[in-house]
């Protein structure tokens, strides 16, 4: 097989610059452009901290896509940009594999429409770590014959909000399989304000903030004697970059517009 | 909903004794009948140690399909008399709910043809413990993204073998979609043999035997940057019956015979 | 060496006759009566559900003393007439191990000074399960090096109250050591309430409630880069028996009354 | 207080800039000097990859200690070169924080012997993360009263060794309190060789290896009815900084030279 060409946008950030590191590694990947708002013509290899590659930096993604030859268009930047290049690529017949969330509805459902129209594959999708999207959709699928259900959270204690925003995701993919229940005794006592954790349609939600951990999660499923739980660690960001090098590999053979990535593992 | 009568077969075991204090409890279910080579003609609720149920105790399964009127027959006993009751069952109009393991392809077989020939549901399940199910349902399905795999599996000290015969179903599932590799590095060392554990297929499973453990398995998946664990913990052999629960409701829209839990639970 | 000749007392509960049971199995052991509000004059082996042992049941524990030459009582009765039991224990020269609960200051005061005059050794301790108990004590070692931290308590659903008294007696114990701190950011925020757990001193506990677990606690240190983790597993009441074992050994050997197993593991 | 001046060796290496950062980010800490074999004469502001600090480079220690007024050493380099540094630190007055391992007895005991009649504290740690430290102790504590345990050490697919040198050493220190026996059943059958792991003194150690795994190593301590967990996770080497740190602090009231850090933590 020859290689895919790919276009990394939002090149020079955490994200787009570990996508960088992942082509560099993977010799049926080919890096032939950068599309971000800085460096516009210069080389990346050029470029302090990124690999030793030759594309050129682009600050417009239409002026890249008419000069470079592309198959993929890898999409880590910001929402309102995110889906201009995702249209660009659709139009320049680029298969967008897009890390960026925030679209709209009404966003999703016009380059929905496109893709189709163009007979284009790709891929939106908020997560591409594809240890954390089985453990949502394990989830959901054995809340359906586990209506008691625990979630624990882990995070650094840099982090501000609780729950987590993959706790309160799972949570909603949870519901939609779990029979409404109130857990525990109905007389339940809290001797201290909060042991029980925060309730989410009966079901208990908690989370650890420590120094130390990076980013944790774990599902608990109970019934009479047994207990199933599973269980996602996040050791480090280049948990993302398999997912989307699986994305690559299924856009190809696509003639439509994803979103969310496990419609690509589990359907 | 009327109650559904049961029968149940192997009664005054381990197991049966469980299933009769599920119906006990149950007011849903029924006993009607129980079927074991002890207690012929006895009462439930005469045997030292059962609940206070009203249902006869016959030895013959034939008979007792003759005088009670069964919906469903609970089937715990040994492989070959698991055989005689189920096809008993089927010839009656009773579907069967067998936790007996050790059937024979051909019997299976022949099983099948006749509860499709009657139009008859039932199900024959290796393992009923629906956590357990889901476990190694979940496990196959990961390991199509994660083919760097390793099973840690811990019981009590007294089990004889090991690896557990969860551990080596739950490699073969993975076995069906994992694609094969050599996992490690090729020129690891053991400085004390069997630090690696058990070799399946490049895959490696570790048995822990300790006192105060029941049963316990977790399957651990890794790609860069992340881990995905599904584990099980079994703390009693009530977790058998939550599934038997959940097949009896299953049976009855059933018209045919299903091997396995996993296809009523995923399918 | 010769068998010890023990004294039950509470004998016909839970724990007693986890207590006989315990007796029964091992040679070096040998009870010698049994103290009870029930059964009085009948001997243990005609008590349905006790081990066939010869000892005889009394309600007068200063009778008992009197009819049998005991080493050691165990006492696992109530707070009342575990204070009464002990005394008498030590006037008649015999040893206590006592896993009552509730003594008050001035009870414990009184039977040590008589302990020290008699010159009698024994132990009064609310938990004699050893796992436990060290889980505590190596928490409170670890606090001194590691004042973040977090614990997660996991019961049965059918628990009332929450955080458990472990839990509680545990950040106790760990606040002698830990220098104080409010842990987490200080603009945490709760996206729904409770999320973050029970406030102890600025640290935090988790409760868990599901069927099928059973007694579950771990305690989370944690520094820049790590977690150490202390963590008890209670799967049956037969863990206080190893406890209650170990103290009739140490016991022995003492000449004066201990509070707390700790003294006899640690000190 | 006045600030602690430190001169740091081998510090150019992944731990010795760690160290580096560490002093840079506590202002009670301030470096006065580096030795390493590069970069002499440079400061370490010009260094690409270090922190914006004053202080020189200089390839000679003794040269260095004439130069600046240091009260402690951190030594991070070679056991050869750290058993030279040591010494010329005692000579000097100096206080030495050593994190080189491979002395030999020889090393130990004339460097304790220079300590003890210059009448300066010092510590020799072949570990300083707080975390593994304290694993290791309690596991050592808790062998006294569990003799039945399990090892299962978990590091990255990329190491080479197992069991990993932790899991020997914890294992070590586990002997010098466990009762020796050979756990299991005397007819445990392996069915795939391995299963039941390496074999230490009738213990047993797993290693698992893994891509996206760090260090991970727990301890299960097991009796009837409960099991005991010590756990520890190593994420990043700023673990090892932490008791490096601490270590600064004790060795300023010290006037002896210690061999390991559990003696500053548990003693």
């Amino acid at each position: 097989m020859s290689r895919i060409n790919i276009v990394v946008a939002g090149a020079s950030g955490k994200m787009g610059s570990e996508a960088l590191r992942m082509i560099e590694k993977d010799p049926t990947l080919h890096l032939v452009g950068c599309v971000d708002l800085r460096y516009n013509g210069q080389k990346v290899s050029e470029i302090d901290g990124l690999p030793k590659l030759d594309a050129k930096f682009y600050n417009d993604i239409n002026q890249c896509f008419k000069e470079v030859k592309a198959d993929v268009l890898i999409d880590l930047t910001s929402p309102k940009v995110g889906y201009k290049h995702t249209k660009a690529a659709l139009l320049h017949g680029v298969r967008p594999v897009v890390g960026t969330t925030g679209f709209t509805t009404e966003q999703l459902e016009e380059l929905t429409e496109l893709a189709k129209e163009k007979q284009i594959g790709g891929i939106i999708a908020p997560n591409f770590a594809m240890g954390a999207v089985l453990m949502m959709q394990f989830s959901k699928m054995a809340a359906k014959f586990f209506p008691d259900i625990e979630i624990i959270e882990k995070h650094h204690d840099q982090k501000v909000d609780a729950p987590s925003g993959t706790a309160i995701k799972t949570a909603e993919l949870i519901q939609e399989t779990r029979q409404s229940k109130q857990q525990g005794r109905s007389d339940e006592e809290e001797i201290i304000e909060g042991a029980r954790g925060a309730n989410y349609d009966g079901m208990k939600i908690h989370s650890v903030r420590l120094p130390g951990l990076i980013a944790h999660q774990e599902v608990i499923f109970a019934g009479p004697g047994e207990t199933l739980t599973i269980k996602h660690d996040s050791y480090h960001r280049e948990s993302f970059m398999s997912g989307i090098r699986f994305a690559i590999d299924q856009v190809v053979n696509l003639t439509e517009l994803i979103y969310g990535l496990e419609h690509l593992m589990l359907d």
